[in-house]
């Protein structure tokens, strides 16, 4: 595991600190993009977050100012881009909890939104970082889709084992942090397609 | 041409008018890809414009309210997504010009963007549509690059003449006010890759 700033007070931490550990682990894939862009292996940028707004002040010509804006809630994944020829589409999730990770965490429309862009020839997925346990998965969109399909009639959430079972680990890095990129060289990608 | 409610002031309408203008062309393009969607041909979606937040009031917890927020220049281009397998990335643009369409109107990351994710297999262009003419045509991200080196020692812009001869037209349609994936079609897959 990298030296992850917030990793030690884990188990102490209180729901209200969400965001923050959210933050780092977006960083965490942030910095991998990164590095990915600067060593130009890939090209994948998170979208920024929707936004409705409502009022803006263009006083100060040079920096319009919005004053008042409210956050939507987002059509499609956080994350996408290209890679190898490769058009590549995933949502990057952290949970707190050591055994499963809960289903309501990704929204319906992001579930049909892998699984459209996966019909279509993308290589689409879920990574989710079990934060307690420092392991990061990589789950493929089509069991994604299989367990939102079941989580309507039953199980709620997507147990650990399931992760080890049906996805891959994703081992950390220090300059790739997450580099869910040797997960698609190794299981999708057999020869390059350009 | 369809039947767009700004075009008969077209010559008359002032600088401040732009973004209204902007907002129908993108709203053409916005139209095209819903229909794309809905009918299960590409998923391309628009980015939500990148902004700074610098101040959030939470009182009402249902509705997070943004006070304060600036603009952030994007990194990348408007639109990205996925047609037949490959990756598609493009920045739409408008001009009110007759003649020519203005570098300086798409900044250099983007032209740094369309290079890069070109370089990677993506079919990558821009669309620009000559609102005064009611013309709309379909760049190749080569031509750009090209046309942008040329502007730092010479020609500031891209002449109708060379749109006319290195793009390709789009015509309109009712239901894909701007139907770019027929010059995809046409120009870049022979057969389909999935």
């Amino acid at each position: 595991m990298i030296n992850y700033p917030n990793k030690k007070k884990s188990d102490n931490v209180k729901l209200t600190s969400t965001a923050n550990r959210g933050m780092n682990f977006e960083t965490m894939i942030n910095q991998t993009n990164e590095f990915y862009l600067d060593n130009d292996i890939a090209v994948i940028y998170k979208k920024p977050i929707p936004i409705q707004i409502v009022s803006v002040d263009y006083r100060v010509r040079s920096a319009a100012k919005i004053t008042e804006a409210y956050y939507k809630l987002p059509s499609t994944t956080d994350y996408n881009g290209i890679y190898k020829g490769y058009y590549i589409d995933f949502e990057a999730k952290e949970t707190k909890s050591k055994t499963s990770f809960p289903i309501k965490n990704i929204h319906e429309h992001q579930v049909n939104h892998l699984r459209r862009v996966n019909e279509h020839g993308a290589i689409s997925f879920i990574i989710v970082y079990f934060s307690v346990l420092g392991r990061i998965f990589f789950l493929d969109s089509k069991y994604i889709v299989d367990y939102y399909e079941r989580s309507k009639t039953g199980k709620k959430s997507i147990a650990l084992e399931e992760f080890i079972e049906f996805g891959k680990e994703i081992k950390e890095g220090y300059r790739k942090p997450v580099d869910y990129l040797s997960i698609i060289d190794e299981y999708y990608i057999k020869a390059p397609k350009i």
